[in-house]
């Protein structure tokens, strides 16, 4: 069998692939990459700039390179394109590629150039690990988030009736009301915009203060039941790890064990 | 029997009334109300304004028809009131159809159309479970609350009675002076008025501290109060569910186990 | 025996004492003494003053009875004064009849007036029990309550050693400075306080980042602490009433009874 | 043996070291010195500005003799300097010993003497216990707080891209503008910050609204680790403590005498 046979190459690459010291190389590229995107926003004498440019583009080469390996690696091509993390590997090095004269597509690359520090999320198993149990809790809130919206939606809309003509700027369409009150929600110069109404309906307390007091409490609620969520997740966890790593007996087990013992006395009572 | 006699009407809107696609029908028709009133902040060309009174009126007779189902369909008429979302239903849609001319009534038709959003909560469920758990765990925090009204009176107090020369717009009744308080509270530009009134008064900055801390302490207070709350309500649900669904005996079942045992040994020993 | 003997009155006001109607009656009064603060902050007609100061004294008559009947129904006249509520209810109304001529009295007056609101404390048990179980946590925060003003000492004498000459009034000497890091804290225009700083020094920043982190760090620390007693308590309490409740019998109970009858099979086998 | 041979000087000086009079003198001289440090943030008269640098001396040498006393009291020398506190305490000591000229060195002189306060922390065993439980804490938080700063540095990156025209002082470079960004999370003026970014870019709302609830999702899930971690900690402690002290047996004790007894009855049944 010669050495540059796909399945050669692919059980190859599958042992790079999963090889520390290739990690490590892949991790500090993006490192680099990282301190690239952060020198570029600090003026650079010419030289350091062209320099920048010659390495961005290794980076994306060797970014190109790693893609490769790993898709050659792979067992089952059908699956990589299955992981979202690889879509967005393999999107991030096709749009590094493409080359820009557009000034317009130039700002595209620029932003595809930052997002690439998202790939230590994606190379970083405990940071992928981390992101996928958020994203997992966000739709168990969803009709908490419903409920949220609805609150600012109401509002939003009574206080565009209400105020869009004391000042247009902070109430002038439902959209940049519900701005507004995402501002009163984080408590900054929220009496500034108070005061303001109040020259004119002199009650507008009123509507600041239920809306600060529902969106204050639709909050707590948010965040008691992650908290609750996360308890529970951990407590079933830890339950079971209990009971397996102590060998420990159930309650069920223990009722099995004198039922036998009753069955042995009722047999011997009987055979007497 | 006829097929417009009143019960088969009624069983007929109470199919209809639990019917996928009519609860389909009225969240969309309740969605396009809410988006008509976000429409209305946005400047109009004069065709649109008038399609939007339009909608406006066909949305009403369509939330006339689906009450008077819902109503038809129960087949206990007087119970249909017992229920606030019903009585609030049927509100929004009588104030709707009141012909408005006076324009402090146009204000009050304005309101109503903007409650209608509203109904979102009313129609699905799981929003309606979420509200009235928020309400059933509000009465349980009662004194905390009366704890935190009587700390922001007695406050609220000593500030106009020594602070409403400097500043009547922050400190001039004991209304303000609440409100002044609720904005120290939120920490909004709460060292303005401190320094204003450590002019007159160097120490007042132990007024303000001493507020802060004491409202900060009881806001936790009430915060800790409905965590544990919660965590209780979902330890007792949990527990009852895991004795539940294992099928696991008790320790009340294992002693009733051993007692019948013992019996039954004691029993034998008797008989030899 | 007389009717005024100091037993029979003893009796007869320690059943007013705790008369449910006696109780609303000084709740109520408590209430108007309440309203009559609130109502002074207000700019009244003449008369309306004048029926304020009457009714003023009227209170204070009728808490300096309410006082001699509850110390006069107590049976162990020594106990009265041990409670810390009979000692503050007396000293309100001992300086509420001190007659006042001097202005920095009448200050004080006024203030004794408005604590008179705290009295609502003394007589609902419920805001006792709630106040007393607040301040019974607090010895327990001590320590964290100590490093935390350390590092505000630390950060207020490095401050005001280096930003005393950019703004004495924000930096002035060691209590200004603590001030000011309070203000930081609370996040209060804190950015402003920081750019004045770094005119001078420019990385002033890592001072003010470095606190908010500590005191943050510090301060999360203190709310986990108070949780974690609340529940531990909480868990406590339930574990006993679940136990006491369900009369479930403890795992001891069990182990007692299966030796109970490994004694009776092995004394029946000795027989045998 | 001589009254000053080596070991009879450690055993006097370690039972010294250990000595309550000892140690709270110790405390009193440290508590003095963050006396002095308060005070000369105070514009102080000439004689007192001497006293307290005589003070200042005397203190620095009995820092120097309690250092010795626990150096010499140590058995093993060799693991005097393997604590980190031991270290900390000399560098002070040592630090303090250098006389200053240099106007620079002075600064390091007043710092040095300002963190003596921290010997608080060294010396009272609760506080130590408290900062070591804190950073004992901290590894575990390791990967959000990665995750946060790789989140900071992104918008960073995007927001020096887009906005450094608009403003260079808040969003100059990357430092500059992850120092925008935490303020933007502190809430403090972040609507100024916005909207001036608004006047250019109108949709750049989207930019800080998903920055807030991103850090804010980043925090909260923080904050709920490190609640997590304390809970198991105290649950583990708790439990363990339980089985302690109430000398309860666990099911697996149960377990064994069930089988004792079974094996009990089997015998006597083979007997038989």
């Amino acid at each position: 069998m010669s050495d540059f046979s796909p399945t050669v190459l692919q059980a190859k690459f599958e042992r790079l692939r999963s090889n520390k010291l290739f990690e490590l190389v892949v991790v500090s590229i993006i490192l680099l990459s990282a301190l690239l995107i952060g020198a570029k926003t600090y003026p650079l004498p010419e030289l350091a700039s062209q320099a920048i440019v010659v390495l961005d583009w290794a980076i994306t080469l060797f970014f190109l390179v790693e893609l490769t390996v790993r898709y050659i690696g792979e067992p089952e091509k059908k699956r990589f394109f299955r992981s979202g993390w690889n879509v967005f590997d393999t999107l991030i090095v096709v749009v590094s590629l493409i080359p820009i004269d557009n000034s317009d597509l130039a700002l595209i690359g620029r932003l595809v150039r930052i997002f690439r520090v998202l790939r230590m999320v994606s190379i970083i198993p405990e940071l992928r690990t981390l992101l996928n149990s958020l994203l997992a809790a966000l739709p168990q809130l969803g009709y908490v988030m419903l409920m949220m919206f609805i609150i600012f939606y109401i509002y939003a809309a009574i206080g565009s009736t209400f105020f869009a003509t004391i000042n247009p700027e902070l109430w002038g369409d439902i959209t940049i009301s519900m701005l507004t009150l995402f501002r009163v929600m984080t408590f900054e110069d929220w009496t500034d915009v108070m005061y303001e109404t109040m020259t004119q309906y002199p009650l507008s307390w009123t509507y600041f203060l239920s809306f600060i007091f529902l969106s204050a409490f639709a909050f707590l609620n948010m965040i008691i039941g992650i908290v609750v969520n996360v308890l529970e997740d951990e407590h079933k966890r830890q339950a079971k790890a209990d009971a397996k790593a102590a060998g420990e007996p159930s309650l069920s087990d223990l009722q099995a064990e004198i039922r036998a013992l009753h069955a042995l006395v009722e047999g011997k009572a009987k055979e007497a």
